[in-house]
């Protein structure tokens, strides 16, 4: 096995440095060309590994397996599973988070998907369930799903993000966990459905209305309240997720969808929604999802997920395996549209380099970024930093809890403290290669 | 239960008409607004069915599932499967058929991604797999997963679509079936891996070269023959199927992408590359895939596959519910690049109306149309018709047979015709609402 360790140092000249700590243009490998071809030599195993005629391998000297009709990946991929929080099942509330660290792309595969459930995931018969419309409106509706599967639908990709994802980052010290423990309550599908536009226009909304309040159909019936504006604008009832009928944790047969809102409020299981002149003040919107800030005041509401990135590769668990060429990948999404542009640090933010942004670029939906880097085995910390659209940008974890507070002790208001932390996430590469959740 | 029968013929008469026989204009939903929504009542159930308090279902009456680590679709949802052609696996080739009436959205869940296997799906060890590049290269290289995976990366959504999808319609009678066993063969997935042009600069291509030969790592070693061009353009190593590792029957660990090449050269399971100065003149590709025409020449090689759309909902299986409204929605793709427009009719081809295409429209993959179309209970053909931004067309079955032949009885000449179907499809919608496969 060759290392890059061999090679010389004008080819890693040749390739233009984009900052600090052995950052790379992230244009070097578009162009091509011998110099980066060169760079990143070492990789394969060496020639002598290569001789004619290739020997057959193990399985494919027995025939293969039987394609069936609903497949499974392989067994050699067990281990890329969420985690649970509650695994047992008792009856508190169930976290199941994304592996982002195992996954790449733009989205989540459905089985993957975060699930935050607090009765457990109802089994409901899509041919009983109904889905009323009501309150302020000329005629309330009651849609079967035959009846819903006949209106005009669309479909977008969307992220689903819990307002409390990210939480152990408001904590003094830096937790030591993975990305999925840290970030895996956020998601990114394809969700298709009907524009609840269309459903609101024909029951006819009253002028007076101002909000609607959903209700799913498992046991809490759980609920939240949602300005009209939004159920107007780009809000769905979604009945497919990533092409196939959504998931039992997502909703199973249709949810509200609020793309790039908080997840808590994209009510899955949806049986209701009723519309009013003012929000229902549920359990979750008062309680739960108005964050307290360090002077005792809190949001009302806070519905908006922000610019947030983090770096999925590498990142805690995923240990480097020797020096040389790596591409730093992550995903940047914004509940105020698209990403405008990732910058990638690796030297915990002192020099910055503009990351590639696998096109299409979509609204309120995950962008993967990916940057170049030449690690040389010595420290380094790796940061990301997304700005979006409408002009925000990622904060740095000094600047948001400056306003936002830390996490004390006291478990009370541990529990205000943790909503929608959206600043810069930092992992350093220690010398042997593990990498760690620090503070930058 | 109200129906549109009951709607005034004036609320209809608001819609803009698109084309004959009931179609509306794509963008009067977009417009909203009282007139469409009035139209489209009565899909829900009446006013009568909606009381207050609102009852509990029985799945809200009982804890929830559990939220699995690895989360598996509604037991409900169990009929959603693929087709298989061989259910034993017996030893001979499995087609496992995508089962596009029962999906919406814009690509394929993993799966229930289409399969062909010739000796089933080897059980590969992604630790013990290797990539060789070899032939006509300054340095034959060994690459390992853990290698390839420190490579830049990129995403892309494409189409694989078989050579063969669609065979059916070369038969003189049009065959009564579904879209799944009629055009299953093709599917959309997002695939993430190594441009395959980076391992070729990294090895050094000799400039005598212009093919290479790929080799899968199943037991028959199924290898076919790419253009050097083709490789170095959009060619990709793929690692990643829609965000997880690659199915088994998608070539688990590591499949070649052709995005919009023939299914069959996108080899799967690959285990070498060879570079050399001219084609293998491999099994599939001197017989399989070189399609004879009807005076008796033949195609040496048909690599793209060309525009095409066909219709999902409705589609034979699907029967109708009653007359009113229906959303016209379907697949369409070029092997060209992106879809420009596809037209619909719901008169056997005598007047088209522009259908909605879902954006983004992406090269190389599907495009979801959809057009509002009012069903008024009589005889309907339903046909769309896709063009592509190189400015093909889909021809009509005469055109396309008139050149291609059509299959005889004599089953050597049947294998030989029934490649690259890319003709239009119709559905003829009956009297009482069944939905049959007609030529039109």
């Amino acid at each position: 096995m060759k290392t890059t360790d061999n090679r010389s140092k004008q080819e890693w000249k040749d390739l233009e440095a984009a900052a600090g700590n052995g950052l790379v243009d992230r244009r070097a490998f578009l162009r091509g060309g011998a110099a980066f071809a060169a760079a990143i030599t070492g990789y394969s195993v060496a020639k002598s590994a290569f001789a004619e005629p290739l020997a057959d391998d193990p399985w494919s000297k027995v025939p293969g397996a039987l394609s069936p009709p609903y497949e499974k990946r392989s067994h050699y991929e067990e281990k890329v599973v969420r985690s649970l929080s509650n695994p047992n099942g008792e009856p508190r509330t169930q976290h199941a988070r994304t592996p982002h660290h195992l996954l790449n792309g733009t989205f989540t595969p459905n089985s993957l998907h975060f699930v935050i459930s607090h009765a457990g995931d109802p089994d409901i018969d899509p041919d009983q369930h109904r889905l009323v419309i009501h309150g302020l409106v000329k005629q309330p509706l009651v849609f079967t799903l035959d009846a819903l599967a006949r209106y005009p639908m669309v479909s977008r990709m969307a992220f689903v993000e819990c307002g409390g994802n990210s939480a152990p980052l408001f904590s003094l010290e830096p937790i030591q966990a993975s990305v999925q423990a840290l970030h895996g309550l956020v998601s990114c599908a394809e969700w298709t459905g009907v524009p609840l536009s269309t459903l609101l226009d024909e029951a006819g909304v009253d002028p007076k209305a101002k909000w609607i309040v959903a209700e799913g159909g498992d046991p809490p019936h759980v609920s939240r309240s949602v300005p009209l504006a939004k159920a107007m604008d780009d809000a769905m009832i979604a009945l497919y997720q990533n092409g196939e009928r959504i998931m039992p944790g997502n909703g199973y047969p249709l949810r509200l969808l609020l793309p790039g809102w908080e997840g808590n409020m994209n009510t899955k299981w949806v049986r209701r929604l009723q519309v009013t002149d003012q929000p229902g003040m549920t359990f979750y919107e008062a309680r739960t999802y108005a964050p307290v800030l360090p002077g005792g005041k809190a949001y009302r509401f806070y519905f908006i997920q922000e610019v947030k990135s983090f770096i999925t590769h590498p990142s805690p668990g995923l240990a480097m395996k020797g020096p040389g060429f790596y591409e730093i990948s992550g995903v940047a999404y914004s509940g105020n549209g698209r990403i405008a542009k990732v910058t990638v640090s690796a030297d915990g933010g002192k020099s910055w380099a503009q990351a590639a942004l696998q096109q299409p670029v979509l609204s309120k939906a995950f962008t993967r970024f990916r940057a170049p880097w030449r690690w040389d085995g010595g420290p380094a910390v790796l940061q990301s930093r997304a700005w979006d659209e409408a002009g925000n940008v990622q904060p740095t974890r000094a600047q948001l809890v400056a306003g936002r507070g830390e996490t004390t002790k006291v478990p009370p208001v541990t529990a205000f403290v943790s909503q929608h932390y959206n600043a810069i996430v930092s992992w350093s590469i220690e010398r042997g290669g593990e990498v760690k959740h620090v503070y930058g």
